[in-house]
């Protein structure tokens, strides 16, 4: 879809080659020396806060159609620069990733093996016009190590650049290289094309936004890809849930917040206590304005519910509705998962371990829990400090991608001079 | 390349939904189920091996203008179906990687987070004809607990059937879906581009082979691959190497097997010992048949060498023939490993720890060894048990690729009805 114009191709070559050269130097800088630079970078992001507004102004200006939720994403104002200021450093005072000991042993012969963390190299950062996403993602990638091409959405086009000129100070002033971390020099989207191709610059894409993004990212990269195109999680109610609990959660899981990719998107209940729960579980959800679609076995229970096609099942609603089927048990939910299930996070409430074990068993999404909320799918509830997605694939990295799942190894063996023979 | 034909896309289709359909199955198959229809396997193999025999005499007739070498690799004897008879009893030996525990932690809001090994799914496996991979790959691929789809080499195609089918009864024999372990239904190479796509059936493709198999996979997949297109392997003898040391490791490094990966093609010598070591080390290969192409600065101290090209230093010989040039230190040898080498594997020989350290850091490559031989990067030599092949990647597994690497992992998430809120 992104044809490669030779003009792209030209323009990737100089940047690429920019990247490689700057992985090389930041791969090795001291944790110190990074930390200064994130550090110094925050304090760049405050003293030209003001700059930062204007260019967001800009970008607010050039497109005036913008949807609400749209526009929300792309406004910037004191306290987001301040928060993104903070974030910087909150990565800093992380403990380094690169260079921790994975695993060590040695040999009968004498050949001391040590598995060593190391950085990624060139990461591709595609995302859409969400400004923060320039400072999150290139303190996260800068901190593990590696530099980073960031393409951002158009509409952010202003902001981002203001915010990556912060960024790009912090490093020049502790002696780093500045294109550890570069912006896309044109917006143009043969240049998107010549990143998914790689071309020995790139080691990996990380593409943030929604399905159509990812979606093509995954089909075009002749790359590694670390991405979810969707989280259609499932909560799974059981026979032996707890009442009170599966309610609480349950608002939880779909209603704290309706945009994220953990938000629950179906609920499965167990046959055997649906038509006590269900009710209840409905009413809670009503009340706080979610709507719904329902099976037939659902429905035979709460008559008053719109009906549910398998397109519905298959839908990730991002939104105050909910889909519901009335299932057999621990196997029931397991087959509908397995049907209509995007492999990121199911939970099931219950009281009931054997049966907490086969649904955690039987299940081959990044992330299952029991008796908790599937929104605690996020590299800061799973204690990793910052996130730069959540991935499903079945490679590296799954569930929340945080600094160490920005990191590759290499082998170390030392040995006496021993030779094969 | 391997344009998808109708035909192709329906055969693969099958292969694909039953591969998906075993690999559930297996995903979750006790530990001494899957043993039990490996060492069942090779007892077939045993049983069988007159037919198998019979198989490869037909591959054999098949094929007359083979090379010596491509032959050597084709021909099977007792001797052979012995050894992979043994292969499967040594992998259901192994432990089992499934189910590890790769990391454990609770959060302060009680969250219990658990990292676990799994099965990675779907592997399509692709390679040239030997047979012995077939028995090799499957076993690691079963007890990783991994679907396999492989595609061998026409040449091969009889002898790989015949050693499928014993690998299949063993399966059923122990009551496992025979699919687990599937050959590729056609050597139609549109089949290999259905392979490669993916289609959702395959979750990891795996070439073995020679450079252009591997680069034609790396093109065409669009779906996560591990391999190493080629193993530009160096050994840099520092300044402050033991000179015999230095010597019993080169031979070794480059002359005990000249066509594996971790041979070493290039050899380069610090000037500061070069005068002295360079005639000897040349001399000890020279005696075993190795022919030169050496640097102007290797041909001021041995005038004798044929002179090298920068095409040559980005040769992979496999075969008796090394690379040669003298450079400046650990900076020179890691300038002139950045310039030519593969990612694969790098040896330094050197008494002075500083030296090491500042080479082993320095290289990007997969596997750096310490006065020992290249030739040690192999599954087996590092207590992997088996191999399926080496990995030059920067994702999921870099080096040898044992029966750990060829799983993913998930999380288990336990609460006790916690909520974002």
């Amino acid at each position: 879809m992104n044809a490669v114009t030779d003009d792209a191709a030209r323009l990737f070559d100089t940047a690429g080659r920019a990247a490689r050269a700057a992985a090389a130097t930041v791969a090795r800088a001291p944790s110190p020396v990074k930390d200064a630079a994130l550090r110094a970078a925050a304090a760049r992001l405050r003293a030209e806060s003001a700059a930062i507004l204007a260019a967001n102004a800009a970008d607010l200006d050039a497109a005036p159609g913008l949807t609400p939720a749209f526009r929300d994403r792309l406004v910037l104002n004191p306290a987001r620069i301040e928060a993104m200021a903070k974030g910087l450093e909150e990565v800093a005072a992380l403990p380094d990733p690169v260079g921790r000991v994975l695993a060590e042993w040695t040999r009968p012969n004498g050949l001391r093996f040590t598995r060593v963390a190391q950085p990624l190299g060139v990461i591709g950062m595609i995302f859409e016009s969400r400004p923060n996403v320039t400072a999150d993602a290139g303190a996260l990638c800068l901190k593990a190590g590696s530099a980073v091409i960031l393409r951002g959405g158009s509409e952010s086009a202003h902001s981002a650049r203001a915010i990556a000129a912060c960024l790009r100070a912090g490093l020049a002033e502790v002696g780093l290289p500045e294109d550890v971390i570069q912006l896309a020099p044109t917006q143009d989207r043969a240049f998107v094309g010549a990143m998914l191709r790689g071309s020995g610059f790139v080691d990996l894409i990380i593409p943030r936004g929604g399905k159509g993004l990812v979606t093509r990212v995954l089909e075009e990269a002749r790359v590694p890809v670390l991405a979810h195109a969707e989280g259609l999680c499932h909560t799974f109610i059981h026979a032996a849930a707890d009442h009170a609990m599966a309610r609480t959660v349950l608002l939880d899981a779909k209603l704290r917040r309706t945009g994220v990719c953990g938000a629950t998107e179906t609920l499965l209940v167990d046959a055997a206590v649906a038509p006590t729960l269900l009710p209840l579980l409905v009413a809670d959800l009503a009340a706080k304005g979610c709507g719904f679609r329902a099976d037939d076995r659902a429905r035979a229970i709460c008559p008053e519910l719109p009906a549910a096609t398998d397109e519905d099942f298959a839908t990730e609603w991002l939104d105050a509705m909910l889909s519901i089927a009335v299932v057999d048990g621990v196997e029931g939910a397991l087959a509908h998962i397995r049907r209509f299930g995007s492999e990121h996070t199911e939970a099931i409430i219950t009281e009931d371990a054997a049966a907490a074990e086969a649904f955690l068993s039987g299940i081959d999404s990044a992330v299952g829990l029991w008796n908790a909320s599937t929104q605690f799918c996020d590299g800061g509830e799973f204690g990793f400090g910052a996130e730069i997605g959540i991935a499903t694939g079945r490679m590296h990295a799954r569930g929340p991608v945080g600094l160490e799942q920005l990191c590759t190894y290499r082998y170390r063996v030392v040995g006496t001079g021993q030779v094969r023979g």
